[in-house]
């Protein structure tokens, strides 16, 4: 820094502690400028909040936003064309509604269901996608410009005019020690970049026909994208109703326990380490309207009641007791035998 | 525990060890139970992760999310009946945009579009609320009692079947050692346990036509929503458009800058701190076309070509040179005079 650079920002810091320790007043902007100072900042404070809100209200999750603002950087950096998007939440759910259909299978209500809405979710992500792409080049993109071009040089020309003004102010007190001339030209220069200021702020709030202008695109965007989806859903909405009725005219089945498998095979344990699962194919649930059964297995009476057969021999079915037992004929005889040990002979 | 309970769980541990480690074999389940389980299964999961996702999509920002179920949680608490609603973007971005638009004040285009867009947002926030509430009701409460009623009772069956299928298998290897009727007994506790968990299982699966209901009542939700959105933009997309006709329609005003002030009070500096701001009303802009103006302060000239005057004469405007001077007469000579240091009179 030059002398007089070092002199000036002497001049400068030395009046702000007169006005700000010593309570010295400085030079007053008039009443028309601090007005148009406090218009340029409202709008100036509603840009980069509506920005701020905007993107919020696009991207609601911070942690995504955050993780994309870091890939986009990366990819740039990489000279990548193609970053990655927002995970829309209509989309991850989407994703999750049409796997676990997939995994259910068609054939499954809910299965289908649930496919059938997961694709019309991933719909309603990739219009949410659009509407990001629509709002963030109509909206954000022409509001960050003002921001960065517009508002960036109302505070520079503020700031300027402010260092000026207490140049101007340090010296005005010298007035005798320090040659009127100078004085003049350091009023001269505060009055310029008051001026710039001016001009800077004049120029932001006589923009607001194109800010209007946009606020329309972003309106439009928005009536499109809740349009589409209303489309989307509508196709859904008759088609879910369809499946609905299907679901329900199914006769819905009772849960009805197999008949036992053997229960365990004395003496033979080591052989066959679980009585269980004999047979691949199990057998048909028993119903009373059978006439008869085949035993599939030996069975030892071990309660009264209770009647004891080999493997092979047919039982005439007289009614289903539980689901355990049923009471049959075998020999001429009336007793229990177990469900699980037969298999019943449908007669054609 | 009791002594036959230690037992249970010693017997029951010594198979695991003998399973897990010792590569002994259990008891295998049937191919239609692994099926059941295994459609259970997903249907559990799928049940599980769309709630999770599917309040992701209508409460997308984690941390909002967080701090609602605390606070519902402090509500409830406290015995209060108003929980917190969730904070939706759109309703913050229309509060940013009333605010805003409000300090901006209505007369300006911008500040009135951006009130008008707010006010837009707030109701789409408002039946954002009502969709939140609907899908709560009607979608993920029913499907949270599916959870918490039938796949706890899936998951419990299936816990106490492996405890008997384990107990079974240890008291079969151990056949001789331990009676028959032990293993029997052993086995037909495995086999009710089996047929609690399938009957469970089978009633989730077979409850499907209710969950594509709850299917069927969200995408109605959503439509509802959509179609509510839509009619909300449709009517605020008239007014915004009406409104950029209109700010397009308005002249644009350039800027031009205002006459200076007095540039500094020789001599008097002391008594008057800052030249600036001496009258509380600003002279109005100059314009050639105004014939004379009466002068505010005493002049002193400077340079040649300028005229020296008195505060109250009167100097005929001749033309207007920049934004520092104009060309007068005063006493029958012309010169150049500051604009700054007269009041403009406009001729009735």
């Amino acid at each position: 820094m030059s002398v007089a650079g070092i002199r000036k920002q002497f001049y400068k810091a030395s009046q702000m502690v007169s006005e700000k320790v010593g309570g010295a007043e400085g030079t007053k902007l008039d009443e028309d400028f601090k007005d148009l100072e406090r218009r340029a900042d409202v709008t100036s404070k509603a840009v980069v909040e509506v920005i701020n809100k905007t993107t919020e209200y696009l991207q609601p999750n911070p942690a995504y936003r955050a993780k994309l603002s870091m890939l986009n950087t990366v990819s740039k950096f990489r000279g990548q064309l193609n970053s990655p998007g927002y995970p829309q939440s209509e989309g991850l759910l989407g994703e999750c509604m049409m796997k676990y259909g997939a995994d259910m299978g068609q054939h499954n209500n809910f299965g289908g269901a649930l496919v059938a809405i997961g694709e019309s979710m991933k719909k309603l992500s990739a219009i949410k996608d659009s509407l990001d792409i629509d709002v963030k080049q109509n909206f954000i993109d022409p509001l960050q410009g003002v921001v960065e071009k517009d508002i960036k040089d109302i505070q520079h020309h503020l700031k300027k005019m402010e260092g000026r003004r207490l140049d101007y102010d340090y010296k005005k007190k010298r007035q005798g020690k320090i040659p009127d001339e100078e004085i003049r030209q350091s009023l001269e220069k505060f009055h310029e970049s008051k001026d710039m200021a001016e001009s800077s702020m004049y120029n932001l709030l006589e923009t607001d026909v194109e800010q209007v202008s946009q606020l329309a695109s972003l309106v439009e965007s928005l009536l499109q994208y809740h349009r589409n989806a209303t489309e989307i859903l509508e196709e859904l909405s008759g088609e879910i109703t369809k499946r609905v009725e299907e679901s329900r005219s199914q006769p819905r089945r009772e849960y009805r326990p197999k008949p036992r498998q053997p229960s365990f095979d004395y003496g033979e344990a080591e052989q066959s380490n679980g009585g269980y699962t004999p047979t691949a194919t199990s057998p048909p649930a028993y119903s009373p309207a059978e006439p008869c059964c085949k035993a599939l297995y030996d069975f030892e009476p071990e309660n009264e009641n209770e009647l004891g057969f080999r493997e092979g021999e047919t039982i005439t079915l007289v009614s289903y007791i539980d689901e355990n037992w049923f009471e049959g004929k075998l020999r001429g005889k009336t007793g229990y035998f177990p469900n699980s040990y037969v298999e019943v002979i449908v007669p054609l």
